[in-house]
This record gives structure tokens, C-alpha cells and sequence, in this order.
């Protein structure tokens, strides 16, 4: 590496911690076959890339595997080289790797699919783990010993508390400018646990970096890794009709006096949608916005600095190639406008249901009386995982869900008798937005759902077949939310056998 | 009623409040077509009764219909008497009427099943309401003008608030005991609120009683009604052995370290189960429990006579003839074991998760992979609703749910391949308990869950074409939760066609 110690002082900023420097090839030695790591990362930031990287490369030469815990789906190394080298026998608690998806679905790695506020209970309660070694990438360690994460905190505080052993990997090549922009609060055990002091956004209740037991610390690798940026999501002409009706209804709820213009913290998934969504805030009425998110991605920069958004926080960053250039000089311009949080903070129950966030996130396919699943094709093969999407939907003041009314060219249809798998309970769902239009789902019985989202939200080559059935449903079967079983799932059928939805073709 | 003012000053203790005394008569004029009534009641205990059954009388001479919301299933004046009078065209936000679930069924009252501690959220953002009337039955007002709620809290803070107007039911036949036991907090609105300052459930942190605009009391009326008791539910050989089984679990997880014999804060739905849980926990290692739930139903008081339980709180009481007879005395002597809250409150998943609740709740049917119906028969009737189920299921520690094998003699099973309706998915579900045993989800794979379940919890004579399902799902489709979507209601469809769902018969 060509790193001396001394040159280390200004990162590794308390003698005893710098006393643990060793090479990377001695660290992933440690790791043994059967082993539970808990490795820092959220989305594609703060994965220690180094350390995973030469286990990745131990990996293709030994035959071992670990179960591995993160705070979401990873970087390049995680959910790259370790699962090419085939080293995941147990992952928790989401992916959003085509190749681990495969042995998941085929019942190769054992996947725990979980809410994402709930990895840090499930360790608190003996339910999972323990962790042998924490893993956790940094950007420097303070005079007091505090471990300054990088561009994600995740669920690193729990895994840093409950590990036996800890591994930091210091980054040397990470903006010196992510100090700063932290705040760690970890609750107590549940029975002698205190609210969670939030009661704005911008307050700031927890500590700059992570405290660590020095005596857990087995060692400190150094790296000099750049930060993964994420492909850019560009709107296509659908996502950008779907972004459109979403800031229509917005508009619409302010016209009602059910917001103000400053609306209310704002949650949003990533992708093409979001990302026109944000960028439809830039020239929109909406003012002194705030973020209370998973990730911040690029949008949410290009919003502060065009003053629309006055305070954004997340448990993660995920930025474009550009954003990611630009990061050490915007984290130094917006320091006061950024703030990153454990997910266990970000995606809390508290602190959603208090600050009263709108949140959207998107759909695989709902049915007609709201019911939506985001996680599994055809009932059976699973994508990612709920991720945060259940910690928003159920504690959100306004909990949307968008999808392109078609997938597949229009040979499936997002909206369908049945779903084949459900995350989401109607119970969770407000609002549905597809390009065709939205449904406000508050305040309506199902048939009222079934009868608004087939006029309003589905594709009208599918709005005739959705009307026999919802009519044939309600002669023969009646009910709450009418259904007649043996065709519930006729639409997947015909999918899977004539390669098309259209039930006349 | 032959009640003179004179008499009441000790019940009714503001002078103000005693001037807006009116017959009950007058008042039932004040309700028009149309109009949304916010009504205190939560099961059995705490309903206007008098009122309520005036309405009813006066629902039978002239066509009118109100929009009811109350804090749950309600006594015998609003989902009795009301009913029958056919006065409800709007139900939110449970019931379990026979009557009116089949009006909701056949599509004519239009109800809203949601998560009980939603709807104060709803009406502060104005999704539902404006409420015309809140109708709240009292024990007393005091001198500065609180009221002081009779055997449930419910939703009545919340409809009192929110109200144009507000008639208060002062019933002088309840026992006086129960001022003193109520604690009143109401959340601000989101975007400044506070955090909810519950530490202990034994924590006091509200009012005695509800503060009340008296410019908004149009009329006070006087009663003499009983509170209603519910049935007793004895355990019968089934319902005893799956207490059993969840009392072993409990004990399992003291033995693991997992828990104390404190347990943690107590949930329990109602039931026979439920008793028997109850009544097993007399006998057990247990000590010191705490009950966090949200009906305090027999079991609760004996517990505390027991010296099992040293503080209970809840929503509501829901009690059997004999308690109901000794319930003057037992608020006496147990005055300080005992607290009632606002169902937003005792259902709040801040609080849920804050204290790490066990709760144990009631299903329907399970699918093998653990998602739970707990309100819908063949997907499309509703028995009851959601109720606090979400609310507690959700946020708690370990979530429990607890079912027969069998229903119908054994003509159902309960697990099957796929459930007809979901209400909460297989993330929000830790143990499944019948009479044969019960699965601990907890860090499984949806596939390790459907082994355990059909072994361990499934009724024995539907082992084997539960096994072929889920061989023939893993063989023809795999995934991550394999499923054959053509057969995956072949379960149900053969018990409507041939009145069982044993395939060979």
C-alpha cells in the first residue's frame, strides 16, 4: 500500500486505535467457514470494499462460506465478488443481486427478507447472530475513538455494539468532508428504552460516529477504494406521466388545505419515478421541503441547491457518477442541509408515524382492492425484498405506491384480480399512481377501490376483462372483496401459457 | 327519570356543565340523515347506551341513516339495537355484528376495517369526518370540566376533539371507582409532536379525565344503564392445548436466556385462548407480568389477585357477568394495578415498539409459508376487521398468532397451501401455535417455515397433500415461496364443492 503510520495520524486520529493496523491479506484470514459477519453498506455506499474484495479473492481458492449481514443491498464487492465467489450461505436482511436472487429462488442461500427497522431488534433479541466480526468501512477515526462511517450508516452502530470482534477498514480516499454529517443514536434494549428524542427533522440527538470497544477491535485495514456510484435512472414518457399525476395529487391536497406548500417530510425509493418526481419539485409551488428517506440520490442535491429543499436525511447516499465527483465540495457546501442516520432511526415506526412522512415507493403489481406486492413474480421468485418500503407504507401520513400500469409491452398488467403475493395490505396503502392516474384510497370500501383503480389507474386494453371479473365476482361470490378463487389467478395463467395477460388472445 | 339537578351536582360537578342537562328525548332530535357520529365504546364497555337506544327507537319510525364511528365492536345499543334499526349506512373503524357484517358483505354499508390505532390520524388529517356528533358516555365531570370516560377510552379523546358538537351520556348506575383509572394523553399533530413520554407502561403521563369544550356540549343526558357483560369463554380440550403450547414457548425462550420469568409486556386478544393462556399463567414461573394490551378482559384481574400481575393497562375492559358484578370493588382495591388509555395509545406502534410487546392475536387461516388471514372467509366475506391485530403485530417484540388446526369438524384446515386474503404478511409473523405444537419463524427461510408447519402445526390428516403441494411447487416452479398459482386455491375450492378440503374424499 505504500502507507506509512505516520501518514495515518490525520485519519487514525487516537494512538491505540492505530496501534491495530494490519495488512488486509492477514484480516480475511480471520474469517472462518460458518462465520456471521455484519458489514456496513446500504444501497451501493459504505461497503468496506477492500476487506471484501481479497475475502472475495480468498474465496475462489478455499471453500468457505459465511452468512452475511448488511444494511440493504451492496456495492459491487458484497453483492459482486462474494457472491461470485460464492460465499453467501445465509444473507439477511436485502439483496438486489440477479445472481444471489438465483440461488435464493432456488433454495441454494437461505434469505431472511426483513423490514429494514427490524435487523437492529432481531440482534438486540438473540434472534439472529451473533456476529462474529463487524466489518465497517470509515472515514477516519476521532482523538476519542469514534469510528466515522462513510457514505452509509446502516445498520453498522448494531453491528459494531453486538459483534465479538470488529474489522475497520479506513478509507483514505473517501471526502474528509463526510465527518460531520452523522448522527448516531442507539435506542436502549426495549423495556428500559427511552423515546427516540426526535421531534424535527434537522434536530440533531446522537453523536458524530460510532463509540467503539477498543478491545474488539482485532484490526484496522487501510484502503483507498472510491465510492460506487449508481446508474443514473432517466424518466422515460410513463415514469414521467406517473411523476405528473403524483405531484398533481400533492397539488390536489394542498388545494384541499390537507397540506401546505412546505407539504411534509418526504420518503422516496429510488429509481426512474423518483427521480422525476424530485426533479418535478424543482419547478413546482412546493417549498422548504424535507427529506426523511432511505437514500439520498441526486435529485435531492439538485433540489438544495435549488432552495427548494431545505434539509435532507437518510441512512445512505446513492449518487450518479457526477454527484459522486462533486460530493466532497457539495458535502462541504450543505453540511448543515445533510444529515445520515442508522436505518434503525431512519426507517423507525417512532419517528415515521411522529414526523407524519409521505412516502412512495414502487409496485410490482397490486390487485383491485389495493393490495400490493413488491417483492415476489408470479407468487414464487422473489427480486429484492420489502426493504424500508413496509416501515414507510404502514407509519406513513400518506403512503403511495407507483407502477406503470403494464409490464412486459403491455403483456402484463400491474393491476390484477389477485394478487400472487402480497407485502403491502390494503390497510397500508393510500394512494395509487400509475400514468393513466391516481386513486386516493382513504376513506374508501374495497368495491369503491376495485371500481376507481380499474377506471383510473389500469390500462384500458385491461379495464374490460377487470370489469367481468369484478362484476361476475360480485354476482356469484358477494362479500367484502369480492373474488371467485378459481379465477383469481387466471391473468398469471394466461401469462404463463399464451405469453400475455389479455385473456381474448 | 325522576333525577333532579339537586342529585346530580355530585356527578356532574362544574355548574356549567349541569345547565346543558337535557332529556334524552330532545337530544335524539339533534341527529339528521346523514350525519357522522363519533361514538365512545370499545367491545362491550363504555357505549352511550341510553342514547344509542333512543336513536334506535326513534331509527324505527323514521328513515335515516348516520355514519358510525366508534372505537371498535361496540354493546348492544350501537351494533345491536342501531342495527337492527338499520341506522348505519358508514362503519369505521371495526365491528362484529352478525347482522351488519352481512349488510357489509352484500355491499350496503360501506365500512373501512383499519388499524385501530389509525383512526385519530385519519380524522386530524381530514380523510375521514368531519364528525357532527361525538357521543361519549361519562362517569362523571369533574370541576374543572374534565370528563371522566366509564369502561372504555377508545376513540373518544380523539371524536371529542374533533367534533362540532359533543353530547355527553352521564350514567350515574356505573361505579364512581372508575375515576382515577383513566389516562388522557393526546398526540399533538404531526409535524410537531412530541414524542409519546411512555418509559413504563406504569408511567402516568395524561389527564384523569377528557378536557371538553364546553361551548361545544350541546346537551348532557342522564342514565341509569349497566355496564355489558360478555360471555365467558372457557377453554375447551383444543383451545387448552394450544395455550399449553404457548406456554411452552414462553418457558423455551426463558431457558434460551431470551426472556426473564417478567416476560415482556403482555398482548392478548380475547377468547377462549386467550383465557387459557391467562388462567395457565396462574399456575406458571411467570411473576410480575405486565399487561399492555387492549382490553383487560376475567383473566387480567385474577392474575392480579394471583400476585402473577403487578400492573395491567389497556383500552378497554371487556368482562364476564361475574366481574362485572364485583368491578366496584375490584377498581377499589386494585386502583393503582390498573390504567385505561386512548386506543391511539394502548395500539401505538411507538409504544408497541418502544416496550417490546408480546402480543398474541387470533387467526383465521395460515399459509405455509406464514402469512395470516385473520378477517376474510374464502377471501372475500369479512367476519370482524383488522382491529388492533396490525397495530400489535407489527411493532411487537415476538409476534404470536394462534389457531385450531382445523375448523368445521376438520372439514377445514386451517394452514393451507395459499391463503384466501392477508392481513399480515410472514414479515410481521415470529410463532405459529395450534394444538399440535408451534413454529418459530424467526431467522427461517419461507421454505423452512413450510416444513415446520406442515410437521409441527398442521392437523395430521392433511400432512401428506399439504407435503405434495409444496413438493410438487419446489419440482415445477421453485422460487423463493414455490406456489403451483393453478392449484393454490385448490384447497378451498374443493371444501365449496364437496364440503371438505381433504383432496381424496
Amino acid at each position: 500500500m505504500g502507507v506509512v503510520l505516520e501518514d495515518l495520524q490525520d485519519t487514525i486520529r487516537n494512538k491505540e486505535f492505530l496501534k491495530k493496523v494490519v495488512p488486509v491479506e492477514e484480516a480475511v484470514t480471520w474469517i472462518q467457514d460458518g462465520m456471521v459477519l455484519g458489514v456496513s453498506g446500504f444501497a451501493l455506499f459504505g461497503e468496506p470494499k477492500f476487506f471484501l474484495q481479497k475475502l472475495a479473492e480468498r474465496g475462489k481458492q478455499e471453500n468457505f462460506k459465511v452468512d452475511l449481514y448488511t444494511g440493504a443491498s451492496m456495492g459491487p464487492s458484497a453483492d459482486g465478488a462474494m457472491v461470485e465467489s460464492d460465499l453467501i450461505g445465509f444473507r439477511l436482511p436485502y439483496q438486489a443481486n440477479p445472481i444471489l436472487r438465483k440461488q435464493i429462488n432456488k433454495g441454494k442461500v437461505t434469505y431472511i427478507d426483513q423490514h429494514l427497522s427490524q435487523t437492529s431488534e432481531s440482534l438486540r433479541q438473540d434472534i439472529i447472530g451473533p456476529i462474529d466480526y463487524a466489518v465497517i468501512e470509515a472515514t477516519a477515526i476521532t482523538e476519542d475513538g469514534l469510528l466515522i462511517p462513510s457514505g452509509s450508516i446502516g445498520n453498522s452502530p448494531i453491528f459494531i455494539e453486538q459483534a465479538k470482534n470488529i474489522i475497520i477498514e479506513v478509507n483514505l480516499n473517501l471526502p474528509k468532508e463526510y465527518e460531520g454529517i452523522h448522527d448516531i443514536y442507539i435506542p436502549e434494549l426495549q423495556g428500559e428504552r427511552n423515546p427516540i428524542p426526535m421531534k424535527h427533522p434537522s434536530d440533531r440527538f446522537g453523536e458524530k460516529g460510532i463509540r467503539i470497544d477498543l478491545d474488539k477491535v482485532r484490526g484496522i485495514i487501510i484502503s483507498n477504494e472510491n465510492d460506487s456510484p449508481s446508474p443514473l435512472f432517466e424518466p422515460n414518457e410513463i415514469t414521467q406521466e406517473i411523476a405528473n399525476n403524483l405531484l398533481s395529487f400533492l397539488d390536489e391536497e394542498i388545494e384541499l388545505g390537507r397540506l401546505t406548500e412546505e407539504l411534509a417530510p418526504i420518503q422516496s425509493g429510488v429509481g426512474s419515478v423518483a427521480n422525476a418526481v424530485l426533479s418535478g419539485m424543482k419547478h413546482s409551488r412546493f417549498k422548504n421541503i424535507v427529506i426523511a428517506s432511505e437514500v439520498i440520490q441526486d435529485g435531492v442535491f439538485d433540489l438544495i441547491e435549488a432552495g427548494v429543499v431545505k434539509f435532507a436525511y437518510a441512512t445512505a447516499f446513492s449518487l450518479s457518477e457526477k454527484r459522486v465527483a462533486s460530493l466532497k465540495s457539495d458535502l462541504a457546501k450543505h453540511q448543515d442541509k445533510i444529515m445520515l442516520r442508522p436505518q434503525e432511526i431512519s426507517n423507525h415506526p417512532e419517528v415515521i408515524r411522529r414526523l407524519g412522512i409521505i412516502s412512495f415507493n414502487t409496485a410490482i403489481e397490486i390487485d383491485i382492492y389495493g393490495n400490493v406486492n413488491s417483492t415476489h413474480i408470479n407468487g414464487t421468485h422473489i427480486m429484492n425484498g420489502i426493504g424500508g418500503s413496509g416501515d414507510f407504507a404502514r407509519n406513513a401520513k400518506i403512503s403511495i405506491f407507483v407502477t406503470p400500469s403494464t409490464a412486459k409491452d403491455g403483456k402484463i398488467s400491474t393491476i390484477v384480480p389477485f394478487v400472487s403475493h402480497i407485502d403491502h395490505t390494503n390497510h397500508d396503502v393510500d394512494i395509487i399512481v400509475t400514468e393513466y392516474g391516481y386513486v386516493d384510497m382513504r376513506g374508501l370500501a374495497p368495491r369503491e377501490i376495485a371500481e376507481q383503480l380499474i377506471e383510473n389507474c389500469m390500462h384500458p386494453i385491461y379495464r374490460e376483462q377487470a370489469r367481468r371479473y369484478f362484476e361476475e365476482a360480485k354476482q356469484v361470490s358477494g362479500g367484502n372483496t369480492p373474488h371467485i378463487l378459481h379465477k383469481a389467478h387466471a391473468w398469471h395463467l394466461h401469462f404463463q401459457k399464451h405469453g400475455t395477460m389479455l385473456l381474448d388472445e
